[in-house]
């Protein structure tokens, strides 16, 4: 390793470190902080992130980072030192575009909208909330102008979460994705009573849940010896490095699915930053390197390992045991359908792997129409009903069933939503692929066996950590680009099976 | 609140918050990392402790400083101002004398000396660990030098845990407590079986123990909306602000006294954080003024309050409420006698009440003879033998049971000993102050109720934080100079009554 790279990693390290102390701090403060320790907690993550964009920015880190370039300039693009400049190039002088002014004015606009926005939707009251949503389209629209971009203001704020990824891709798969699968979700709402799912609608132990969610998380390979499972209000996963990776839970007694069902998302990001591979370790490339493909890894583990038959043929005596009462007479095959009931409904966070889709589309559509200026604050709330209707075919008596659901526009983060689904076909491309390349992960699946799969997720996604764009991982591990067509084989044999079709 | 002086605070506010996010990094280490996460913590918390030192001695702080103690040149010696620039002095001055070759000098010192420790414990080898025992006091020695004293080497090191403390004021209190209690000891050494405590040798259920013990923090005053009791090897409270004190225990069936006790001793130290002035938050004076002054607190309410017969006759229905088997017949009187039994023992973590000042005596009577070169690193193991001899009646059989035991030394923390026992004095004092001033407190604690002596300690020394040195906020809170007197009254009359001497 040359003199001005490795003296470069160092200042990343310190950066790095910075960092995850955040997240520790971040971490701290959902599971075991007391409440009022919050502001003492706000100081604490307000100073540190200080401390690290005056590191990231620095003029210091300008020079070195030049005459790294200069020194790397004939490595290799796939090699670890290239990817890693083009990496921390990119951060830096996105972050010298943003003044400081700029910074702040975007604090107050999204802190005031965020409150805003938790009143309105608590009082069902849209009109309150639009001047603060309107500030934020307008913050998300001045932040891509500084970007900049080649094709249209939508691609400077979808690439911060998906990098490379434009608008035009999204439509399109988004396009046959829709296509395909609105008439499926027609076609079950005529059936809907074919699946009876009151058997997870009961009280169950949260001594047992705990310990079931436990078991879960090593059955798919999350590694307890460098992680720990917390107990959450809202579940979420963290990493502080490849070695301390966290995932949590929330435990109710009529949560027994939702918690066990949270911590196999979790999980599956967890193993994501728990694969990354060791070098790349405490430097920007020591994450997952795309919200759309980081949620891929979640939704690959919740849903097409733990809602298969194959699983839960091999897990369910496990179940029964932690809640041998509530299961008493039900069958593994009726088990698998309750938990893969579809049921068209108003709110995201609730809808099942079918038609969370539906939702997705829905906001990729309007905060298109909302950054380019063809949609109206004002005018938001009846087009979310109508797309609703022409969507899942179900409307929201009310804003704060509709509109006023989610907080993302608040923080003026257009251009997330749309990586939730493409997780979903990330997902999906990603199990197709690694059947057709070993036959052994089918049947290993359908024996609830994921090992193998978690191996070749290891060697194309994981230990790549950020070194490859979404995109270039995407076509490296499948040998394509983006597809919704194995999502919707998937989705089409999955529910042709369940609901008759 | 003038200019240069609210720029200063600015500064030291930045400075607690990195120092803070350290400490909570330290917390989770101890609770919640998982074991492969220990490297990369160690990184995190070497980054920030190198940020935090380099903005602690920085020559902007430096000139910041001189401004300020310029502008403030006039204020009152008492008031908080004159008290936060006098601390900031001494320690910019302090940490400005060591150079970053005597750090990590140190730190490889310290480090190699603390791994030999562990071996030569475990293998009962003095020898092995000699020659690192003899660098630790070494660095001692050469640090004493850096630092400067008037009187004696041992006054430096003394000092950094109690300033302004002399060691000749501490052998004074020291020589009045060992000439009243040895002999007390001795007597009750004639009436051992006096006591019986076997109730407390038993096996208690651990979840029986969480609750008794979140009851009895609660009991004496531990505010929980601004804490969390955590689970550990060994017992610590930390904190990271006033409304975030932390305490711990540690869970095992054999254990129950002992964790209701550890809770006890850390609800005393976090209660004096919980305490301090809100306008001494996030500054340097927002913290416990010495390491003595903080062991009054936890001895105080783990021993004065925790240990009392009235203490029991009101909490005695909640704890055998929760251990009604194993204290099936017992009295309050008999458990109150059982958890007040004197023992000559070897270990100083093990040792009672009164029996535990010998085991310091001990220490600070070897340490000033190893640190003013009276005493070689050789002749120690026989050295303890002789003093547990002459102190206690017993001798160890092994180094591990004898000058091994401890890893204090091997971090080259001399002068730390003493302060353990100045806050058996200091809590005996104080105590007798607050009844003194206030004689429903004496009537309260007879009932088991700590309110009103909560509200005495908050008054005279909680709120202060380390606004005034140990030696002066004594004197303010009990009109006196720190004397034996209280603390040998306090055990003459209970020991007396218990072992009817």
């Amino acid at each position: 390793m040359s003199q001005k790279y490795a003296q470069l990693l160092e200042k990343l390290h310190t950066i790095n470190d910075v960092e995850k102390s955040i997240a520790v701090l971040g971490w701290d403060r959902e599971t075991y902080m007391p409440i009022e320790g919050n502001a003492g907690r706000t100081a604490q993550v307000a100073t540190l992130s200080a401390i690290a964009h005056e590191l990231s920015t620095s003029d210091e880190l300008g020079d070195l980072l030049a005459a790294a370039e200069q020194e790397q300039a004939g490595a290799d693009y796939d090699s670890t030192p290239a990817s890693m400049l083009r990496s921390v190039r990119r951060t830096y002088d996105e972050q010298r575009r943003f003044s400081s002014e700029f910074v702040k004015r975007s604090s107050a606009i999204t802190g005031a909208a965020g409150a805003a926005w938790a009143k309105s939707r608590q009082d069902n009251d849209f009109a309150s909330y639009q001047p603060h949503l309107e500030a934020a389209v307008s913050l998300a629209q001045e932040f891509a102008e500084i970007l900049g971009y080649e094709d249209e203001k939508y691609d400077a704020l979808l690439s911060q979460h998906e990098r490379g990824l434009k608008t035009a891709d999204v439509r399109r798969v988004f396009a046959t994705l829709k296509s395909e699968t609105v008439p499926l979700v027609m076609a079950i709402g005529e059936k809907l009573d074919a699946v009876d799912d009151r058997m997870l609608k009961q009280d169950f132990p949260i001594e047992a849940q705990r310990a079931m969610c436990h078991y879960a998380a090593e059955s798919v390979g999350y590694d307890f010896k460098r992680g720990h499972l917390g107990e959450v209000h809202h579940p979420f996963s963290t990493s502080f490095g490849r070695n301390d990776v966290r995932i949590t839970t929330r435990f109710a007694p009529e949560f027994a699915v939702s918690s066990i069902f949270a911590v196999l998302h979790e999980a599956g990001h967890a193993m994501y930053e728990q694969g990354v591979a060791e070098d790349l370790d405490r430097t920007p490339l020591g994450r997952g390197t795309s919200s759309g493909i980081h949620e891929s890894q979640s939704r690959l583990i919740e849903n097409q390992v733990g809602r298969s038959l194959g699983y839960w043929q091999l897990h369910f005596p496990e179940l029964t045991r932690h809640f041998p009462k509530q299961l008493a007479g039900a069958s593994v095959e009726q088990f698998h359908r309750a938990i893969n009931k579809v049921q068209p409904s108003l709110i995201r966070v609730e809808a099942d792997e079918l038609t969370y889709n539906m939702h997705i589309m829905l906001r990729f559509e309007l905060e298109q129409s909302l950054i380019n200026g063809e949609l109206r604050v004002a005018d938001l709330p009846e087009a979310w009903r109508a797309k609703m209707q022409e969507l899942l075919g179900v409307a929201p008596k009310t804003d704060t069933e509709g509109v006023l659901q989610d907080v993302h526009w608040s923080q003026a983060a257009f251009g997330y939503f749309p990586t939730y689904t493409l997780g979903n076909l990330y997902s999906a491309q990603f199990v197709a692929a690694a059947k057709q390349q070993d036959s052994s992960i089918e049947a290993d699946l359908a024996k609830g066996d994921s090992t193998r799969l978690l191996a070749w997720l290891h060697k194309n996604v994981h230990q790549h950590g950020s070194k490859f764009d979404p995109a270039a991982l995407c076509e490296r591990a499948t040998g394509s680009t983006l597809t919704a067509q194995p999502f919707v084989d998937y989705v089409r044999e999955k529910y042709g099976a369940i609901y008759s079709l």
